[in-house]
């Protein structure tokens, strides 16, 4: 499980920073690949990872702004040209569907695979074998949202050698073992799969959240997440201008962060009035607040380890 | 005057090549660029050369298929970012109008600038002080349109040693003598505009078409273009899937030009299935035919000096 960013820029495009996309691969555990917001040029990005289209399965759209949106009609195309024959869904607010139908009708392009859309409404958004997403509303200029990616606890390991002790030999019967509640043994005895699994192991959960004003109520939302991908589009000093604006500075990222008691606050959807120089100023204002801060550039790949 | 090629490829964007795009710049002529197509992320192409969106005042779009349309919601509303005030006029197919309001709207887009559709049909589709442009329909999947800009004959340069042979001297007067038929010196003499000046600047011609299979009726359309682009998905050999995609092949376009007496063929919308090194038998292909060819690639300029 990694997160990709492919645009950490804000509004439009600068030479350092494509606009908002942002991949979640989970080839491991599930072979597929989530897309959160699909700015102008995402497809373009692509090229340049190792990123296969026809892997992406679901993309998630946190807002309509353009700057999140405009590079979907492409993409949805390219990936039904190179092949792509898997069912895509696309969350989104009200009005994805309209605009993605009528660029894909308009333009007379004909998908190789099925698309299906779900408008975004908070609560749990969806729930697989392997994950539970859930959604809320930012406040931001237009409806905005934010995403909470938690991954299921995985049962433990087998106790192998509290298995031989018993003098279970290892076999066919120890996957058995592993996966049923009981098992009877060829002995005719029954053993509980409970006294042979080490503790679950945690599944990861990462929170990406959608342009947004600071709000004061996503504290619980994000509460203790691996990973929090915030926008960050001002620095501290232009706490006015991220407000008019319906955005967060630096400072308001990382305090979310703080009292939220995430592990790794990630910086993006940063303004292209900051150059590469202003970097280091923009994240050490962030970790004065919440040390563990990073800011993303474009193309930026962040591994999410499994945890003990 | 010059052809700046912003994106060169078909279908879908590879590294080398983007997908549909042509600034034709006209800074000397009115101030202003002409832009033919908007793939997806031409804007992001235009970061890397001389052209500022605000001074393009138009654009021509020869079809709907996404290649050649996708870039334009994202230009315009970055047009808009970077100050753009001045109307912007969009000519292309029936549908462009409800592709583009649909994107601006569902995006939240408020454009700082007027914005006006012209769908395109066939004739002449408008004529200013400086040019008349005209539009004829090809042979694709879906409608499709080329256009022919012309640029209207000079006056001459005055001429002067005649003048002062009569004994004019340099003055205001020559200026008069120039913008008028007639000019009563004062001596009460009367000199008629043609007697004093050199023959008429001629004007170039430029044919841009869209995409297209080979049609045989376009000779005339064309006919004696300064420079004509033309498209070439396809090599010589693959004339059947050129046919069977409504595309033309080197050779076709070739063709094209030396029956209508162009002077200079350029070569752009190749497939991705051509890589850098098959350059050169594409070109050689068709100038085979026609000697005068070039092959576009990405930011390829090409000067259209004026005519002698």
């Amino acid at each position: 499980m990694e997160l990709i960013f492919l645009g950490t820029g804000s509004g439009v495009p600068s030479k350092e920073r494509n606009v908002s996309s942002l991949a979640l691969t989970l080839l491991q555990e599930q072979n597929s690949i989530w897309l959160f917001d699909c700015g102008e040029s995402t497809q373009h990005q692509i090229l340049r990872t190792s990123i296969k289209p026809r892997k992406i399965n679901k993309v998630f759209i946190t807002h309509l702004h353009g700057d999140h949106l405009f590079g979907l009609p492409g993409l949805l195309s390219s990936r039904s040209f190179q092949g792509g024959n898997d069912l895509l869904t696309i969350y989104g607010p009200t009005g994805i569907k309209e605009y993605v139908e009528t660029s894909l009708q308009i333009s007379g392009t004909h998908l190789t695979y099925p698309l299906q859309f779900i408008e975004l409404s908070e609560g749990k958004l969806f729930e697989d074998d392997t994950f539970k997403v859930y959604c809320k509303k930012l406040h931001h200029g237009i409806s905005s949202y934010g995403f909470r990616i938690e991954e299921k606890d995985k049962p433990g390991e087998l106790l192998v050698s509290k298995l031989k002790e018993k003098g279970i030999s290892p076999g066919p019967l120890y996957q058995q073992i592993k996966e049923q509640e009981t098992t009877i043994l060829p002995n005719g005895q029954s053993i509980a799969r409970s006294d042979f699994l080490g503790p679950d192991k945690k599944g990861r959960t990462i929170s990406i959240l959608g342009d947004t004003r600071r709000t004061g109520t996503n504290t619980e939302f994000v509460l203790d997440s691996d990973v929090l991908v915030h926008e960050a589009t001002f620095n501290r000093e232009n706490e006015d201008l991220a407000d008019q604006y319906f955005h967060s500075t630096t400072v308001q990222a990382a305090t979310l962060a703080k009292d939220s008691s995430v592990r790794q606050l990630v910086l993006t959807h940063i303004s292209s009035r900051y150059q590469k120089q202003d970097s280091q100023d923009l994240v050490r204002e962030a970790q004065s607040i919440f040390s563990n801060t990073k800011l993303a550039h474009d193309f930026f790949v962040m591994d999410i380890p499994t945890k003990k």
